[in-house]
């Protein structure tokens, strides 16, 4: 199980990675936020930032692990636990699988582009020479409450964009 | 086949990935190198760095096209063609297929992590969005080589050094 962690630091850790989902919502981006916990500590924090840098590689839980690899001083990350408020991607799963991360904790499932146990269960090949263990569904609810209400939002916003547009014309 | 490139332009732009390989070998790091070319222009180019850096996402690939982001001023490449010395990882070809690359061409297989064609084909998934041509085994004679000449150095330094630490002894 790697570290273990109690359910209230379990529900503290998830609760950090919403807030940061919620900045990034507030930003315009879609509403992701994952912390990358060392020893009982955050040492790396993100939220999605892919529009607003116009940079592919800036998912929320991809910036903070890279953010821990600095507070670290280490690209291997051995004994870290990942909260994340969405299952993470390809690109994601295999920079989590790298680092040798013990523990990812994640939110809401996509069942369209996750790779931990959606499409693919990348981070538990046996063929590669690090598993991670995973823990699916954690505040699972809060966090697709809170991508379902940003991308209404953002449906809204056109319409009325659109609506506007017509009665200029 | 996304944009058609002739043989001469493939050989010439794989030679470039090659010469950033080098720099890698250079540096002690591994000798792994990348160009993003869009519109038959190189747009970014990366070497390995993920030693020196300590930071895991340092993949030469990873940097050329990131780079490339910031080059065209957008986290979606479409219509560009990566070449890369070495197969791409799971990370990498998360990030190449969330950018829309049209074609990757790409010299050695990496049998162990190789996420493209060795391990898994990523990048032909036809469930995801967006699915790229594959150029496997260009060049791949010489990025082969160069990747054994450099582990082969590696393991004759581990040796030296502790030949001469018995020595000290």
């Amino acid at each position: 199980m790697g570290n273990e962690l109690t359910a209230e630091q379990i529900d503290y850790f998830m609760s950090e990675a919403m807030l940061e989902a919620r900045k990034a919502g507030a930003l315009g981006e879609v509403p992701i936020g994952a912390v990358v916990v060392y020893e009982g500590e955050i040492v790396g924090r993100g939220f999605n930032m892919r529009e607003r840098l116009e940079d592919a590689s800036q998912h929320a839980e991809f910036i903070a692990i890279t953010e821990a690899n600095r507070q670290l001083g280490s690209w291997r990350l051995p004994g870290a636990q990942l909260f994340v408020t969405l299952e993470p991607c390809i690109m994601c799963a295999g920079i989590i699988q790298q680092t040798r991360i013990a523990d990812v904790y994640y939110g809401a499932a996509d069942p369209k582009a996750g790779a931990v146990r959606s499409l693919y269960t990348l981070l538990e090949d046996e063929r590669l020479n690090h598993q991670v263990h995973v823990h699916p569904g954690v505040q699972a609810e809060a966090a697709q409450t809170l991508l379902k209400d940003f991308f209404r939002a953002v449906r809204q916003a056109k319409k009325a964009a659109k609506a506007a547009q017509n009665k200029a014309e």
